[in-house]
């Protein structure tokens, strides 16, 4: 198989949540291989979620299956779903969760998860990670058809959020926003950049304030003051080496940021 | 196999700890499947990881072995143990950490591990989770038998924590309390609801504050304001949509909840 | 193989960035076994990765890779480098991140990581351990030989931090530093004890306070009184029963730690 079992949610470390899935699905497919893509997407933040999934699911093998599960809607009307794309199946909650996949792969086959038989027996209103999400994905994993699931639904039909996913052109400007700020401030936006170097002909605004410097790797920054940089994901970013470029910034996620200059693919 | 090895401290997850762990299990037994469970137990908080326990441990595959360690008093007079229940090994300190366990299935063997040659050798007397249960719990999963680990002790004798693990009743109301307050802020009480639903002829006093709202699901309540759900434990809960009802009511862990009207099973 | 391929890094479980590594770690090597240190080394703490990689290391099995990264230089000048000793591999920045690896196993091999073959096609200048540091030690588990990752390099070349590993002799006194604190406030030196038992003829100053009170395992102490005790790691610490030893000496990591009428080995 070759097959992993990423799992992403919004349910924390400290309480049994996530570790009761990974039994779950484990008591299903017992060979699976579990990683965790991360489990603190701040709770109820299908937004963040949509970022953390969008940088990620390209990285996991052929033949995995993702889980993302931040699912405010759980219980009630919204739909649960697995669906076939990029040769990976993806699987959670139809909320908007998967928008930034939906954007990039192309559905193959989507499936409301309504067959009880693929359930974990005697269910909940109100955790459907381990009672639907996890048993279904430990399946997939196992080799079920993704039909067994249940009835196909159509893939136009899959909910998307309204947000920007990628910057827009304004004149010669790209505006965009900050999408993420990760552990050590660094303000990932974004506004693609082909090339590994940010031409300094650029001329980025943030939060008020222009970026003067551009470099190609931390080290070769000043220390404390903020520059931009080519993020690992392949979008603009502004960083401050030794220091936060969040603080030093004032800068939140949603802030814009407008770039001048960048070759227009 | 099919089997697992669960883990659940109260190291966390920034010092060594939890990794050297799992580093000594699988040099014993390379083919261990590992799970966390919680290591955000709050520093030598038993009762905490009894909660913890209670509700994941059935969630486990039958054949795994389950290693809890909360342990203030590690390296003095209480008993390294295991013992098989329900299926399960479970692993840890004699201090009441299984509580829990003990409280709902049957012990069919319990030993004392004071085998030296089955734990880590030039062990210490302040991390039995590494020199101890981690070595003796892969042991378990490699197929060692029980009775090898340590000489056979009364499962009577085994400790068990003086708190109630459920309500009880006065008259025509459950008096329970707040067993756990979750990431979410949910209160999780230790009043069981035999069905899905809980119904609105309940009246539920919470932190001197009556519960008005009862929803099946957590989107059919209106936002902000505390209401009573099923929990995914089966227990009744206290949520608050898009806030937490922790904050919201000033609750916390141990605060006394009455429900009047819950029918008797 | 039995090998295990051990993580630790400072870049946190909230941003995506370990489940990313995993994944292509496990998109090269299926079978890989993953243990996670520690990713909660403090930003760019190369000093904090050197302790906890140095306690930890010799718990792996043989056979193990262990990627370590804390890399502020990503991209620029310094070396990314493999290393075998003590039948075990390293993998990471040339940074000082094995000062205390090197300090006690001898480097039978050591190579620069250049050999694009085995690093992730379209690599970033930010995000070593995904695009080089994950990749090698993935194809170092499924056997490729480590010259085939780039050319040798001499083990004397590596970079060491200039920071004392271990106390020094000033006359009858051992003159060490707080090397960690972890999650209970346990003060844990660099002061190795020989025996499991911290004789109370010893003399132990820090924070400018004396120890009176030593223990062989924590419930044998005080409660809220410092003492002094034989860490898992076979150091010296200083403890507080039902409390913070951090706190109750406002005692930091560096500080200076004195310990008169320790057997000289």
């Amino acid at each position: 198989m070759g097959g992993v079992l990423g799992l992403m949610t919004d349910f924390g470390l400290r309480d049994p949540y996530v570790g009761v899935m990974k039994a779950v699905a484990l008591g299903i497919t017992p060979g699976a291989t579990i990683v965790d893509l991360s489990h603190d997407i701040p709770p109820q933040d299908i937004e963040a979620g949509v970022w953390t999934l969008g940088v990620a699911w390209r990285y996991f093998p052929a033949g995995s299956v993702l889980v993302a599960v931040v699912d405010p809607g759980v219980g009630g009307a919204r739909r649960a779903i697995a669906f076939a794309a990029a040769e990976r199946f993806f699987v959670g909650p139809d909320n908007g969760l998967f928008t930034s996949v939906l954007a990039r792969a192309e559905v193959e086959r989507c499936v409301a998860l309504t067959n009880p038989a693929y359930h974990l027996p005697g269910g909940s209103a109100t955790f459907h990670g381990r009672d639907v999400f996890a048993p279904c994905a430990a399946h997939l994993l196992a080799g079920v058809e993704l039909g067994a699931l249940g009835p196909e639904i159509d893939p136009a039909s899959l909910a998307r959020l309204a947000i920007p996913l990628v910057a827009t052109w304004d004149g010669d400007t790209l505006v965009g926003r900050i999408a993420h700020v990760d552990r050590f401030g660094n303000l990932i936006t974004d506004i693609p950049l082909d090339t590994p170097f940010v031409a300094p002909t650029l001329r980025i605004e943030v939060a008020g304030r222009v970026i003067e410097d551009f470099v190609t790797h931390f080290a070769a920054a000043v220390a404390r003051k903020p520059f931009a940089i080519r993020d690992s994901s392949g979008m603009l970013a502004i960083a401050v080496r030794d220091g936060s470029a969040a603080e030093t910034l004032g800068a939140r996620r949603g802030d814009t940021v407008r770039a001048r200059g960048v070759p227009r693919a």
